[in-house]
């Protein structure tokens, strides 16, 4: 069976024709519009090219960055409060599914990626901050108001850092690429040199996760050590995090850990494995790196819309 | 319909006889043997004696203080590791179910107490320890290995003080009742003085849930600093729990609880609600104190053997 998946980004809109063993058929991508109209329209084009080249897709998974409700989608990134999504899209015939983008990302990991063939786990990105989706029992976890997996505002360490949010220590103010570039450029004020200077582009002045895996490379001790604390703080909040929620796996993916994953996976795992309550042996518990890419909300929605339509609960 | 609830602690072993709308019918109370062959023996006059005087009973439901997996028991309290309990107690035509301790808990409350109603909760117990038993649609959330709620050791000040558990800055090294009699006697060895001084028996040492409520009520200074830092750390630590979990309720319980909720619950209560990541009014989100007491897990545990019977699963 063939399902159409979209993520509908804050910066990118992505679609693809998914096929039942979470191959990608057909591909597409656009800059994302923010204002609703818009946005639907440029869903209904994408859904139009699919049904072009495989007129028997049987259904749409539609992921969403924000919090997602049985009838509305609100979002920060594009600015939308309480849409209508699915009932504005009105594609007739076709079904369609809307979801949570970390969500459908975690299903994808879980049916196609570094979770398969398991059935609990939590899926999480780090990337301008940190997020998660949660799968329990095969299925989605959305909580009693589908606002589950809101981890990156964790508290590690209640006297740290302020975070974005107002609070001091979450985790995205120690750990997400963010806190990252904070902790390199207040290395480099306070006198230490490093790659990183003349790899930035001087205008934007952003680190990109590829800055850092090449500065990694090169074996720059400012960002080896900014990313040895970043992974460190990550591995005591994954272990807290399965010490509640007992997963069989845990999957990282999201930019960072992309292009840094090779260095930080090592640490996350140790830190996270001493930090177990109740030791759970390593091959017990997977700390892996997603499969997927940034394939897996994707091919995550496609499944949940094949999986919907065969009637199987999601 | 009328089923046994048994819970057996590290200290007491409790029993009693619930009917259909959670009412203890008839109950007895023991100091808990150790030895497995000594426990079982001790359940089976427990049961039979509840069957004397209720021979209609349906079921037993057996809470224990540890790890409980399909197969058996683990418990440090117990002294157990790996005890097939179940087979061992082997009562012939009578179920029995045997649960988790805080996992009866939280099932007793929100069948008959502060969840009443609910669906999805946390149930919390601040006593020596912090543990918790999680409810997810309307059934026990155990995890992938039965681990599921070991929230005790949820780092939350990465850079805080030593836990028993060898960490630091868990929160039941800032919260629990040993953290709060630690910082108490803290202060009174710093110059503070307190009323704590005369309440406690010089022989033990210990200051009990009763010595803290009593300093409480004669508004002592350094009892009420200590609390309420406590209070304010069990708030950010349930922030940050239903900021993961999103559930519709919290339910607090456990000695320290019982006796200083009053005082701690308003501030266990605005510092969660600061905590949100997605604000929900409170009303949709009652932090409440459990309203069974003690007797939640013999309720809860009562509570599963029937369900189990009438085969409505848990």
């Amino acid at each position: 069976m063939l399902a159409i998946g979209i993520d509908l980004g804050g910066t990118n809109l992505r679609w693809c024709v998914v096929d039942g063993s979470g191959e990608i058929r057909h591909r597409g991508r656009r800059p994302s519009p923010k204002p609703v109209p818009q946005v639907v329209a440029a869903l209904r084009e994408a859904v139009a090219e699919c049904r072009e080249h495989f007129p028997e897709v049987a259904g749409v998974g539609l992921a969403v960055a924000g919090t997602v409700t049985e009838e509305s989608v609100s979002s920060v990134n594009l600015d939308w409060q309480e849409v209508p999504l699915a009932r504005e899209l009105a594609l007739g015939d076709l079904p369609v599914i809307v979801e949570n983008d970390m969500n459908a990302g975690a299903y994808g990991e879980m049916r196609f990626g570094g979770g398969r063939g398991l059935q609990n786990l939590i899926f999480l990105t780090v990337s301008t901050g940190i997020g998660a989706g949660i799968i329990v029992g095969g299925r989605i976890y959305r909580g009693a108001n589908g606002l589950a997996g809101e981890v990156g505002h964790t508290v590690v360490d209640l006297n740290g850092l302020l975070c974005g949010c107002g609070r001091r220590g979450c985790i995205e103010a120690l750990a997400s690429r963010t806190a990252i570039e904070r902790d390199i450029f207040g290395e480099i004020r306070g006198g230490r040199s490093s790659v990183i200077t003349g790899l930035v582009d001087p205008d934007s002045g952003l680190i990109t996760s590829g800055h850092l895996a090449q500065a990694l490379q090169e074996q720059d001790p400012v960002v080896t050590d900014v990313l040895e604390r970043a992974a460190y703080h990550l591995g005591i909040f994954t272990g807290s995090l399965v010490n509640v929620l007992d997963t069989e796996c845990v999957v990282y993916g999201g930019g960072l850990i992309e292009a840094c994953g090779e260095f930080m996976l090592p640490i996350i795992r140790e830190t996270a494995y001493r930090h177990l309550i109740r030791p759970v042996s390593p091959d017990k518990l997977p700390i892996l790196e997603a499969a997927l890419g940034d394939n897996a909300t994707v091919i995550g929605s496609a499944m949940l819309a094949s999986v919907e339509r065969l009637g199987n609960g999601s």
